[in-house]
C-alpha cells in the first residue's frame, strides 16, 4: 500500500496497522483521539473537520470525542467505516496538503487512555500459565483444575485502575502470611510481579439477558493492547481462596496505548492448539471463532530481555473467551475489557510471569548489569512489546506496555 | 419532627428516611432524581428550581442530574447540604405551596436505577454464611478458611448487569459437573439461588495509589440499599476454583431502588459482634470505624415469608470492608458499590440463600401453597424488605428489592 506519508516499509506502524490511541499536548490538554502512522500521530477531530465530515456520518462524529467509547457503541460496520476512511486519508496524495497539518510527532504528544472502561475481565487461558501456576500454588493437587479445558476461566478485575502504559506503579501493601508463620503479617508486597497478557476492547451494549455467540464473537472485538496485570503473589497467595484473586490484582493494571484494530491482524490468524477434549457447542459453534493470534512479545526488565512469551501457544481464542462471558446472559458494555491471562509458552524463556521465570523465588534472573531477580524492586522498570504478521510481509507493531515501580506509601 | 407531608409517624419511609432514588413518569421518560417521603416521590430537579438554588449552590447543581454520580463525586459535605436541604424543604410550612405540586404519588412513576455503577465488588462478611457454604462446598475441610478471621474476603462482580428491583432475571445457562457425571454438562442453572445482602453506595473519585483509611471510610459512605446477588449454583460450583465466583453471579444484581442515607442510619448503630483474633491495626484504626448496622430483613418466596436475615450479626464493618478494598492502594470511583455478602444468622430462619435454607437441597422448604422449593423454579418471586430503627422509636424503611424468574432463552 502507497502512501503519502514518509513511513519506512518495515515500520511497525505502516499503513496495514493505524492503531487507534487518545494524546493530549501542551497547547491543548484536552485529550483527543488519534491514529498513529510512523512516528506521528494523526489528530482524528482535526481531520474529520478538515474533510467536513464533522456534520454527518456518525461514525466521524465519534471521532470527535475525547475516548473510543462512542465509536465503540456504534459496532462493526461504524468500525470499518472509519478505518476506510482513515486508511483513505493517508494512501490519497491529494488529501497530503490538508491533512500533513494534523500529523503531530509522537515526542510532542503524552498519551493517556483512549476509553473509559466498562467491565474488565481477566482469563486464564494458557495452559503453560495455568499448569506452572497451578504447580507452584497447589504442589499436592494435579497443576490443572479439572475444569480448565472445559470453559475458559475467568473473573472480574478492578476497571477503576487500569492505567496507561508509563504510569508508575505504586507498590502495594496489604496481607500476607509465609507458610511457615503462625499468622498472617502486613507490610509491602515482597512479591510483586507481572503478567504479560493481551487486552481486548470490546464494542457494545447488547442486553441483560442475552448472549453472543462464538460466531458473532468477532462483531464485538474491537482490538487488541498490550496488557500487564501486575499481580502481589504474596497477597494473591494468602487472600484468593475461596473467592479468588481481589487485593493482588487490583492496584493497578497497565494498558498499552495504542488500539490495534482487530482488522489489522488478518495476516497474524493462525490455528488454535489443538482442544482436547472437544469444547461444547456454545465455545465451538460454526469453527470461524476458533482462530489464534500469531502476536509475539518480548518482556524487559530495567533493560534485559527476560522472556518472549508467545500468544500463539494460547489455549482459548479470544471469541470463545466472549462466548464464554456472556452464555449466561450478562451484558456487554462499551469499553469492556478482557485479558487474555499470562502467556506462557512451553520453554523457561517463553513464561510471563517473574512467579513461573523464577520458578517462586527458587532461580532468580540474572539481568545485564549483574543483579539477580526473583520479583520487582522499587525502581524497576519493566516493558512489554509486541507485534505481529502484517500482510506482504510487513509487521503490525503493538507498541509497549511500560511501567516502573515506586515504594510502597505507609499507612496514614 | 413535624412536617407538612402528611406522614403517619409509623411510616418507614418518614422525615427520618429521606432516601434518594431515580424515576421517569409517562409524561417525563427522563430520568429524574428523587426523595422519598411517605408514599410519594419529591422531584429534586422542579424543587431545586423552585427554590431558585439552580445557578448556585454546587450539590443543588448535582440534584439536577439524572443520577446520583454527580452528588457522589462532591464528597460527604455536600451530601450533608443537600439532605439539610431536603429536610428543610419538608419541615417548613411555608414551603409547602411552593413545593407540593412537585410530590408525585408512587404509582404514578417508575423507579430506574439512581447511578451508573463503576466498579462492584461482593464481600463475604457473615460468619455463619461462609461457615454453612463452606461446609457444604467443602465437606472435607474447615468451613472457615483459614484467611477468613483476618480479612473481609471480598471479589469484584459485574457491575453492567446490576438491575434495578423489579427486573426479570432470566435464568442462567452454563456449564454444571454433578458429582457423579464424568463431564459437565450444558443447560440452564437448576440451582437458582438468592444471596440476601446490604449493598453500599461510594463516593469518590480518590486517587490511584491512595488508601481510604478505616476511620475516613464512612466520609464514602453514602448510602444503602436492599441488594440481592443472585447465584446460579451448580454453575458456581463447576468454574469457581481456582479464580472464584464468575458466571454463577454474573447474569444479575438486583438492588433496591431505594438508597438510603448512612445519616438515617443513626439509630441503627450497634457493636459489632467480638472480632477475634484481633484485627489488624489498618482495619480497627482509632475504632470509630466499628459498627454494625441493626437492619431486619425478610425474605420471601412467592409470598411466603422463608427467612429472617440480621444483619446486625456481619463479622465486618462497612468501614472496614471499605478501608481493605483500598489498602492496597486501589482508586475509589464516584458510584463504586460494594455488597455485604449474604447475610445469615445462627439460627436456620435466618440464613440468607435456599443454598443454606435447604443445605443444598436435602432440606427443601415448603410454601403456603404446599409447593417444596430447595431452588428457584421459573416464574418465582423473590422479595427481600428491610428497615432499621429510626430516631425517636421510628422505623427507617429500606423498601424491597424483588425479581421474577424468566425461563432461560435457548442457544441461538
Amino acid at each position: 500500500m502507497s502512501t503519502w506519508p514518509d513511513v519506512p516499509a518495515d515500520h511497525p506502524f505502516g499503513p496495514a496497522n493505524l492503531p487507534y490511541g487518545a494524546f493530549v499536548t501542551e497547547d491543548a490538554p484536552s485529550a483527543r483521539l488519534g491514529v498513529r502512522i510512523g512516528d506521528q500521530v494523526l489528530d482524528l477531530a482535526a481531520a474529520v473537520r478538515t474533510q467536513g465530515l464533522d456534520d454527518g456520518t456518525v461514525w466521524a462524529a465519534a471521532l470527535l470525542e475525547p475516548t473510543l467509547n462512542r465509536l465503540l457503541e456504534l459496532g462493526h460496520t461504524a468500525w470499518a467505516g472509519a478505518r476506510t476512511w482513515i486508511t483513505g486519508l493517508f494512501s490519497d496524495p491529494a488529501k497530503a496538503d490538508a491533512v500533513r497539518p494534523h500529523l503531530i510527532d509522537l515526542d510532542r504528544v503524552e498519551l493517556v487512555l483512549p476509553f473509559r472502561p466498562a467491565d474488565y475481565v481477566d482469563f486464564y487461558a494458557s495452559e503453560h500459565h495455568a499448569t506452572n501456576v497451578g504447580s507452584i500454588f497447589r504442589p499436592d493437587q494435579a497443576a490443572l483444575t479439572p475444569n480448565w479445558k472445559h470453559l475458559p476461566i475467568g473473573y472480574h478485575g478492578r476497571s477503576s485502575t487500569l492505567v496507561v502504559s508509563g504510569t508508575d506503579v505504586v507498590r502495594p501493601s496489604g496481607q500476607r502470611k509465609p507458610k511457615d508463620a503462625e499468622v498472617p503479617t502486613f507490610g509491602p508486597s515482597q512479591r510483586l510481579d507481572i503478567e504479560a497478557e493481551l487486552g481486548f476492547l470490546v464494542g457494545g451494549p447488547t442486553p441483560v439477558g442475552s448472549r453472543v455467540s462464538v460466531d458473532d464473537a468477532e462483531q464485538h472485538l474491537f482490538g487488541v493492547m498490550l496488557f500487564n496485570d501486575w499481580s502481589a503473589r504474596d497477597i494473591q497467595a494468602w487472600e484468593y481462596v475461596p473467592l479468588g484473586p481481589f487485593l493482588g490484582k487490583s492496584f493497578a493494571s497497565s494498558v498499552g496505548a495504542w488500539v490495534v484494530p482487530m482488522d489489522a491482524l488478518s495476516a497474524a490468524r493462525i490455528d488454535l492448539p489443538a482442544q482436547d477434549p472437544e469444547p461444547m457447542e456454545y465455545l465451538r459453534g460454526d469453527g470461524s471463532g476458533l482462530f489464534g493470534l500469531d502476536i509475539e512479545m518480548e518482556v524487559r526488565l530495567n533493560g534485559t530481555l527476560v522472556a518472549r512469551p508467545p500468544y500463539a501457544e494460547m489455549y482459548w481464542s479470544p471469541a470463545q473467551m466472549l462466548a464464554h462471558m456472556t452464555v449466561n446472559g450478562a451484558a456487554l458494555s462499551a469499553a469492556d475489557v478482557f485479558a487474555s491471562g499470562t502467556i506462557s509458552g512451553d520453554e523457561k524463556g517463553e513464561r510471563g510471569s517473574f512467579l513461573e521465570l523464577s520458578w517462586s523465588g527458587q532461580e532468580p534472573i540474572t539481568l545485564e548489569d549483574g543483579s539477580e531477580r526473583s520479583f520487582l524492586e522499587d525502581g524497576d522498570t519493566v516493558t512489554i512489546t509486541g507485534w505481529a504478521p502484517g500482510p506482504d510481509g510487513s509487521r503490525i507493531g503493538l507498541g509497549e506496555v511500560t511501567g516502573t515501580i515506586t515504594p510502597a506509601i505507609g499507612l496514614d
